[in-house]
Formats: structure tokens, sequence, C-alpha cells
């Protein structure tokens, strides 16, 4: 029988070995090289998180934030570096998903 | 390079394979089985959610409660089958969790 500890770090090894988190990672350091790249990232994820945390809470969210938010995307829009690290995020993310898909329709009883 | 797919579902197929999990599932079709002790665990999950669900609130937990989950956990003390139950969970809960980990790690950034 095949034990799940073993599994787990062979598993642990190809994520890491996957394109799709080299490409995370190499887009990232790229990213983080550049201060105003970083810190344009940073203000993005920064406001977005504001308004959702407000969204879960039931806060209102106003229309001048959700305006911000709309202009930093605008921002980064132009930005190649940014757009492909966030691409990037977001090819990991599926997979990651679907891992933790796989394994917990494993044991759903 | 090893896939990732691949090798989730080995992980899966090794996780509903473990002991851990089929111990589980085997006390947890002995209690469904038994409509009494069936009710007598929900009681308690039921009992704990609603004392946890208002301690995440902030809200204020009554000593009325809290005597009724201890009263809970009592009754259910000197029965073996749920005794055997929550062992069970338990142990399941921390093979699940290394596992979370042991992945989480990997692609830590």
């Amino acid at each position: 029988m095949a034990n799940p500890y073993d599994l787990a770090h062979e598993l642990a090894k190809a994520l890491r070995e996957s394109q799709q988190f080299q490409e995370y990672l190499e887009l990232k350091q790229k990213i983080d090289a550049n201060e105003a790249t970083a810190k344009m990232l940073e203000d993005l994820r920064s406001k977005e998180m504001s308004i959702q945390s407000k969204q879960m809470m039931g806060e209102q969210v106003s229309e001048e934030e959700l305006d911000e938010l709309r202009k930093l995307y605008q921002i980064v829009s132009f930005h190649s570096d940014i757009q492909a690290f966030l691409d990037a995020e977001y090819r990991l993310s599926v997979l990651l998903a679907d891992i933790q898909k796989i394994i917990g329709e494993a044991i759903s009883v």
C-alpha cells in the first residue's frame, strides 16, 4: 500500500518543479526586483483586499473606492510584467485548486 | 518530470486506502447505523458549532450553553462507539493536516 506521506512529498516536489510554479516564481522575482512595479502591485492588492473585506462584512463600498480600484486595474493593464505575473498566478491557482479538489473528493464521505 | 495531476490521483488513492481513512469510514458507518448514537453525535456537533460560531463572531457564550456542552461531552464519554469515532476522526485530521502542510510548504514563496 502506498504511503500518503511519501506521495505527498513527491507531489510537493512535482508542484515545485511544475511549469506553472516556475513561471510564477520567475515573474515574481522580476516584479520584486523593480521597486516601482512591486509598489504598483502592492497598491492593487491592498485596494482589492480592502474592498473584499468590506463586502464580506456586508459593509457599503463607496463609488470612490471602486473608481480607485478601476484606475489601478487600468494602470496595471499597461504594465506587461504585472500582467504576465497575474496570468501566471492565475494558472498556478487553477493547478492548486485542481489538486485540492482531487484530494478532497477522495476523502469525502 | 512528474505530473502533479497523476501524483495527486495517486495520493488521493493512498488516502482512501489509508488505515486512518478506512477506520474512520468503518466507525462512521457503525454510528450511522444506530439512530440514537447518530443523534447523540449530531447534538454534540451542533452545540460545538453554535458555540464556536458565537466565539468567532465575538459574541458572549452563556455559562448555560457551556454547561450543556460539558454534559454532552460527559454523555459521549461513556459511549465507546462515539469515542472510537472521534479518535479516528482526529487521527484522520492529523494525517490530512500533515499532507496540506507538506504541499503548502512546497509552494510557499
